[in-house]
């Protein structure tokens, strides 16, 4: 429940590192780190919950399926609602890019 | 809904100054901001929700009334549950502190 998101940062990894900061029954926060890693070609994210992301460190470009692009620079945030189609286009790869993402239920709208 | 957390950050002021990021039903996310602000001496934060704070600039000390201090500096974050009560007694006086605070519903635990 306790820790500092900016220490225990993974090694250059294949993959984006997801860890979990709090989770209860219908909000889960999250820290993300990334460095040029994307969403899959074909694939696109379409998630039950809202998200309210927050980019701490680096860069990252969202794209959502209406065709708009988004990029997220240090201390940028965004909402995204439930169902709204996205996928990350870009993220910087000379650093790491930490992503804080906090997840809500869409039924408390 | 859109923004930058780390700009239009106030003057020094008299008092702490909250922005309310995003709000909804269940869920609120505040960007607060202190210079050498302090909890009122005899007054407890004793909340209807749970929050989870994460200090983004700065440092500050958390007191908790069974006597459990906490100094959480840039990157720390902490989870207070409902009805813990609470008082902030010391924060940086030379620079801002930043802090992120997600609050929600008890009712979702």
């Amino acid at each position: 429940m306790t820790g500092n998101i900016f220490t225990s940062l993974p090694k250059k990894s294949a993959t984006e590192v997801f860890d979990i900061l709090l989770q209860n029954k219908n909000i889960k926060i999250e820290r993300i780190v990334s460095q040029g890693h994307t969403s899959p070609a074909e694939a696109w994210y379409n998630q039950e919950e809202n998200e309210w992301v927050l980019v701490l460190e680096g860069a990252g470009t969202l794209l959502f399926e209406d065709g708009r692009q988004v990029t997220l620079e240090k201390g940028d945030f965004l909402h995204i609602p439930a169902h709204i189609k996205h996928k990350v286009t870009w993220t910087a790869t000379d650093r790491q890019t930490i992503w804080l993402a906090v997840h809500y239920s869409s039924q408390l709208d």
